[in-house]
């Protein structure tokens, strides 16, 4: 994908003329206003861009965490500061478990490397995940896109719901939710995205920003307005991204995710979830076992006279999901468990 | 109820050494930040204070508009001068039904009134509404109170949800979702209320700031966070005020109601809509019958690259409403068109 003046990932590495790796970002705090280069130099940049969700989205918070680890080991290699980052950034976000699966990769890959080709390893495999990541994407636009066209109503554009950000600045390159979205507006299928402001930290706006970029037409709502639509008859399907995904098929996501799916369901209406295999965790059972992000009040409100809950995701139930779009294919969300 | 320096009502008539009577209300579009007085002296002060919603909720807009047909009278009391009130009054918002209620009201206030008479007779008909309002409340109070304390589970505070703002504010006084809180925490009973921002205008400020000024705990969330709350266990029951509701039932309320009706079924918990008989509309068959007011982007959002939508109700179905709270007493919804 493109952005103007800038890279066409979201993340990317480079060595500097010292021979030392650098890994550079968007801040995605300052998108959609100001697109800004972000150097990431050390484990703690990393971790902390993650924490504050200058880098966020389940996939680029994989990849990210998978360099920060790499960058750990280019400081310091033994053992004692590369169990410090794998706890440190562990901590860093507790409900995307692309986090947990990117940090047990990582760790894979220093099996019996010795000290001095830690850091080299760690690198390598970082990159793998990544060129991964854009490879899972694609193939789930592939997956996706029949899907998506087949809810098309004649005489007018494909109508498209989304919640939240789950595009190209939330993966390395595509995005997940938005990636068959991008394929069938590449084929010329004519088509129009409503994105849901996403409070509190209105992700929308990166969405409609980043289809804009591309040049897909949207409509940003706020979050209460997509059930109206849906019962109007306004929109076709909704697709989502997920931040983890449990054995029984229950899509844990940004909160707010649970009521579209609800409003989807009383209209009729497809709901689709669109994620990378590293988004699958078969060892959670159910959404209920999930932990659920408790986020600051600052990113609600300031209210002198009223306490505030910011609880960052919901549960969406498999009862709710049509089907899930995965790299591997198309699924019943039912049918996950079945094909680890 | 007490607003610190100020009316304990929204909205009081004063009588000038001059003979004319101006009407004030509170500006809630300064509140909660600031508790301002704004003096309406004529019809078209009124009719921007409505469209503008310097004074919102659906019974409070209804009486400020029959004062606003006072004020055109008493300014010109013929025939043109209050057909042209009706006619701008009417357009303001179109959607809460008690705006043509009220109307309607003062227009049978006037029949066989000389023109002499036109003026005091609008002002006294448009009191007699303002404490028909509050009546209505305190009936919504004392019927609504039983049915949520039934919901309270013990050992913990009983906890309910409500959305955008059906309370003192939106009315005259005591409010409609509102008085039942009120009643139960005036006889006692330990309850907490979790307040919907209500995006785009956050009138869940208001309610925050009003439920905080009668000491009733209470906790901000955005509007993407109760379903996952009803989910976890954390909500005994919801209840929203109503702009119109229709004769089989179905409730137009602030838009996002309808998601959370959705959720609270699906959480098997209560979903309560308190409403004065003035907010029913027999003329109406049902909820997809109602005008769903759109008003201006600016609202949402400035962005650049993105239009923007924004409806301002949606339509909750007579099936996801429990009871119909009224001053009337308790109703199943489809016995509305039953009681007229």
């Amino acid at each position: 994908m493109r952005v103007r003046g800038a890279s066409t990932r979201t993340l990317w590495a480079s060595t500097e003329p010292s021979g030392r790796t650098v890994v550079c970002v968007l801040d995605q705090t300052r998108l959609p206003h100001a697109v800004e280069e972000l150097r990431l130099t050390s484990m703690e940049d990393a971790a902390r861009a993650i924490a504050t969700m200058q880098v966020r989205g389940a996939p680029l918070i994989g990849v990210t965490a998978a360099y920060g680890v790499a960058l750990a080991a280019q400081d310091d290699s033994s053992d004692a500061s590369l169990e410090r980052a794998f706890a440190q950034l562990r901590a860093t976000r507790p409900t995307a478990v692309n986090l947990a699966w990117a940090l047990g990769e990582a760790r894979a890959a220093l099996a019996g490397a010795p000290a001095s080709e830690r850091a080299p390893r760690l690198f390598e495999r970082a990159a793998q995940m990544a060129e991964q990541d854009v490879a899972a994407c694609r193939a789930i636009a592939t997956h996706g896109a029949p899907l998506l066209l087949a809810a098309k109503k004649g005489g007018r554009p494909l109508q498209i719901l989304t919640h939240c950000n789950a595009g190209w600045l939330a993966t390395i390159d595509w995005g997940t939710a938005l990636a068959p979205i991008y394929e069938l507006h590449a084929r010329g299928v004519p088509l129009h995205v409503w994105v849901d402001e996403t409070r509190p930290r209105n992700q929308g706006y990166l969405t409609a920003w980043e289809l804009a970029e591309e040049g897909v037409p949207c409509t940003l709502i706020v979050d209460n307005a997509g059930g109206l639509l849906m019962q109007r008859g306004e929109i076709d399907l909704c697709i989502v991204g997920s931040d983890r995904t449990a054995r029984n098929g229950d899509v844990c996501n940004k909160v707010g995710t649970y009521l579209k799916a609800l409003a989807a369901r009383d209209a009729g209406l497809p709901f689709y979830v669109a994620l990378p295999w590293s988004t699958v965790d078969l060892a959670t059972p159910d959404g209920a076992s999930i932990p659920i992000e408790e986020r600051g009040a600052s990113e609600v409100a300031e209210l002198p006279f009223a306490s505030v809950r910011n609880p960052a995701f919901d549960v969406t139930p498999a009862r709710l999901v049509t089907k899930l779009v995965t790299d591997r294919g198309v699924f019943e969300p039912s049918e996950l468990g079945r094909n680890a």
